[in-house]
C-alpha cells in the first residue's frame, strides 16, 4: 500500500520475502546489482536484472538481498491518493496508465500499466521543488480510452486546479494527442497548465524516457501558460522536451522517444538544462477554469481511398451526427459519393472536409472536385488535423446551438487551425 | 485536333478566330504577352495573361494578334494516340489526367484536367532525346480513380513496354501513391521502368513543378531499373526531382511541390543538373514484363480512434475479405473491437495492423494488447505504410492461394517492408 507516509527507502515492502515479482537489491560475486525475481526452481534463482539481462544463480550464491518492492502489489490494490510533499510549487500528478506509469511484467514479459508514485522520488531529480497531489483515476493501456474517459480525466484537472497551480497527466502516449486534444476544447480556459506527458520506453529501462519527461512534465506544470501541452522528448537525444500544443500534435512514430510532432508549427515550449521556455503565442493563464464537458460522440473519421465505395462509406456514416472525411490533396473524395453527402446534408448531419496529408490544409476552390463538394454543402476545415477536427465537432454538437455548428467549426478556438504553414516538422 | 504533324508553333489553332478560351500571343502597349482571352464586352477584351493577372483593355489596343491554342479545345476531342518522334529514346507517355496533364479553365478559374501533348514541344527541355508513343487513356481527377483504372493502366502499360524501353504516366497527385503501390504489386517482373509523374500546380503557372518532373520522368524511364517509381520535386527549388519507390511513397503535403516523400528511407533515386542517379539496391530490369492483373477489391481500411466503437468496426468490416487497420502506436486497438476481429478470422476472412503513426511500423509483441491481437489471428505488417498494406491484400487475394494469403502478406514482395527505419523523411 502506498501511503502518504511512504518509507523513503521503500522499506515496508516485504523486506522479509522473496515473492516472484519482487524488485530486489543484491550483493552477486562482489558486485552490487538490482533485479526482479521472475522465477525459482531447483534452488536456482532467475533474476532479470534491470539492464534487461538475465541471471540464472543458485540462491546462496547471492547475499545482501534486499526487497525494494513488489512489483504486482501496484497493480489495483494500492492507495488512490496521496500527497507528496517535497516542496513549495504545487502540482497536480494524475494517473491514467500507459508507458509512463508501466513495468514489464517479468512473468510474462510484457509492459502492463502501472502506477508507482514511490518511483518518483527515486527518479525524478527536481522532485524536491514540488508538492504532488497525486491521483489514480484509472491504469488503462491509452488504445482503450474513449471520449467517456476524457471526460472523467476533464472534471478530475477541474477539481485538481482549484488547488493546484497546475496539472499533469500520465497518459499512454498511443492516444495521447487525442485526450490532449479533447481536453483543450473542453477547457474553455484554465487556471493552471494542463500537461500531459507519457513515455515511449517503459520506466525499468534505462533507456526510458520517462524520467525527463517527468521532469520536464512538473517544470511546464508549474510554469505560465493556460493551454493544454504535450510533453514528449523533442529529439532522440536524452537532453530536451517538446511542449506540443495538445490540438497541434500528432503521434508521427511508433517507437521513437521523439515520437510526436507538433504538425506546421513549432512546439509551444521547451525544457532544456533544467530551465523551460514558452513561445510567446500561447495563450495567457485565466482566473478561472471552465469546463464545458459535454461531448456528442456520434462522429465518424473516414479515411477515403480509391476502393472506398458509396456503400462503404454509406454504411459508415448511416447513424452519425457528423462526419469527418481524410479526404486526399487539397480536400477531394471521388464522386461516387456525391449521394451519400448529399443525403447527410439534406437530413441535417455534417461532413466535414480534412486532408490525409497531414501536413498542409484543405483548399477546395483549387479544383472542381472541390468546388462541387463545397456545394454539396461540405464544410472545409483549413489545416485542421483530422483528429483534432473530429474532436472538435463532437465538442461543437454538444455545447453549441446547432445553427452556430459550421461557423464555429470554421472558426480557430484553441490555436487548432496555423495561419501559416512553417515546416514539415519542428525541431 | 493534335496529330503527329503537329505543326511546331501551333497555328493550326483557330489562327484567325478569337475564341473565348484562346491563348494568344499578342503586343499591348510595346510589350509582348501572352494570355488567355476570358470574356469581351462593349468593346473590352478581359484577357488572363499567363502571370495570373487580369487585363481589361480595348479590343483595338491590342495588336500582333496570334492565337496559339484554344484550350477548350483539347478535352474530350483531340486524338487519342499520336507518335512525337524527336530523338532515339523510345517511352511510353500515358495520359489519365491530374494536374500536370491539366489547364486553368479560363471561363469558371477552375483547374480542369486535359491532356495536351502538344505543350511537350514547348516545355520539355529534353524532349529531342525521345520518341514518344502518346496515349490518352482517360482524363480524370485522381480521387476518382477505382481499382478498375489501375486495371486498365497497368494492361496499357504491358503493351506499351513491349514496343518503348520505359514508360512515364501523367497521373493526379492526390491518388498517385495508390496507383504506383498498385501496379508495384501487379507488375512481377518490368522490362522497362514505370515512372509515374504529377504537379502541383498547373502547367500553365510559371511556377509549374510540371516541366522539370516531365523532363526527369522521361530521363528515369529510360534508364536502368525494373521497378515502378513516382518523380516528383524533390524539394522546394525547382532544380531536383526525386524518385520514389512506389509502395513506400506517400503524399505528405497537400500543396508544396515536393509533396511526396519516401516513408522510412531514402528516394531510389534523383534527378539533377540533367542527370540521373538510381540506388544500387534498385530493382534489376527484366527481360519480360509479367502482369498479374487481378484485384479483389472487397478490402477495407479502418482508422482506429477512440470514438470508433464496435458497431462501427462491424458495418465497416462485415462484407470484407480483409481488412487494414491503422492501429495506434505499435499496432493497437481497443478491446471493445476484439469480439468483432475475432468473429472476422473465424469467418476466414483476414484483420491486417498497421500504425497510424506512418513512421516507425509495428510491433505486436511488446504490449500486452499487441499479444492479445496476435492470439485472435490479426496479421501485424511490420512497417508497411497502411494504404500500401491494403492495396496488397487486393493483390494477394485476387493472384495466390486462400492458404497462403498471411505468408504472402508477410514477405516483402516488392520493398514494401524496409529493413531500417533511417530518417523521419529523406532528402
Amino acid at each position: 500500500m502506498v501511503t502518504a507516509n511512504y518509507n523513503e527507502k521503500g522499506e515496508h515492502f516485504h523486506l522479509n520475502k522473496l515473492e516472484t515479482g519482487t524488485l530486489m537489491d543484491f550483493t552477486y560475486k562482489g558486485a552490487k546489482m538490482k533485479g526482479v525475481l521472475v522465477s525459482r526452481s531447483e534452488g536456482n534463482l532467475n533474476i532479470k536484472l534491470l539492464s534487461g539481462y538475465n541471471l540464472l544463480v543458485p540462491v546462496n550464491s547471492i547475499s545482501d538481498i534486499k526487497a525494494v518492492e513488489t512489483i504486482a502489489q501496484h497493480e489495483g490494490t494500492e492507495e488512490k491518493n496521496l500527497i507528496l510533499e517535497q516542496g513549495p510549487k504545487k502540482v497536480a500528478f494524475i494517473g491514467t496508465g500507459g508507458t509512463i506509469a508501466s513495468r514489464v511484467d517479468y512473468i510474462t514479459g510484457a509492459v502492463k500499466p502501472v502506477l508507482n508514485p514511490g518511483f518518483l522520488r527515486e527518479s525524478v531529480s527536481n522532485l524536491s521543488k514540488f508538492t504532488l497531489d497525486i491521483s489514480l483515476l484509472e491504469a488503462v493501456l491509452s488504445e482503450n480510452i474513449t471520449p467517456e474517459d476524457w471526460i472523467l480525466f476533464a472534471r478530475t484537472v477541474k477539481d485538481k486546479l482549484s488547488k493546484n497551480q497546475g496539472a499533469v497527466i500520465l497518459h499512454g502516449t498511443d492516444t495521447m494527442s487525442y485526450t490532449a486534444s479533447a481536453l483543450s476544447f473542453m477547457f474553455q480556459s484554465l487556471s493552471g497548465p494542463l500537461v500531459l506527458i507519457g513515455s515511449q520506453r517503459s520506466s525499468d529501462r534505462p533507456s526510458s524516457d520517462a524520467f525527463l519527461n517527468l521532469e520536464a512534465g512538473l517544470e511546464f506544470a508549474s510554469s505560465n501558460f493556460g493551454e493544454v501541452g504535450i510533453a514528449m522528448h523533442q529529439n532522440t537525444s536524452d537532453n530536451a522536451v517538446a511542449l506540443h500544443r495538445g490540438v497541434r500534435a500528432r503521434k508521427m512514430h511508433s517507437s521513437r522517444r521523439d515520437a510526436f510532432r507538433t504538425i506546421g508549427g513549432h512546439p509551444m515550449g521547451k525544457y532544456e538544462n533544467g530551465s523551460v521556455t514558452i513561445s510567446p503565442d500561447a495563450r495567457a493563464l485565466s482566473d478561472e477554469t471552465v469546463l464545458l464537458d459535454k461531448l456528442e460522440t456520434s462522429v465518424a473519421l473516414v479515411y477515403f481511398h480509391p476502393g472506398l465505395t458509396a456503400d462503404d462509406f454509406a454504411a459508415i456514416t448511416e447513424r452519425k451526427r457528423a462526419t469527418v472525411i481524410m479526404g486526399t490533396g487539397l480536400g477531394h473524395t471521388g464522386t461516387r459519393l456525391y449521394s451519400v453527402i448529399k443525403g447527410i446534408v439534406e437530413r441535417g448531419d455534417h461532413v466535414l472536409m480534412t486532408t490525409q496529408c497531414l501536413f498542409g490544409g484543405v483548399n477546395m476552390n483549387v479544383y472542381s472536385t472541390g468546388r462541387e463538394l463545397l456545394k454539396l454543402g461540405v464544410t472545409p476545415l483549413s489545416n485542421m488535423l483530422p483528429e483534432v477536427a473530429m474532436i472538435k465537432a463532437m465538442h461543437v454538437l454538444a455545447n453549441y446551438p446547432e445553427e452556430e455548428f459550421s461557423k464555429i467549426m470554421h472558426s480557430n478556438l484553441r490555436g487548432e487551425i496555423v495561419d501559416r504553414e512553417f515546416l514539415w516538422e519542428a525541431k
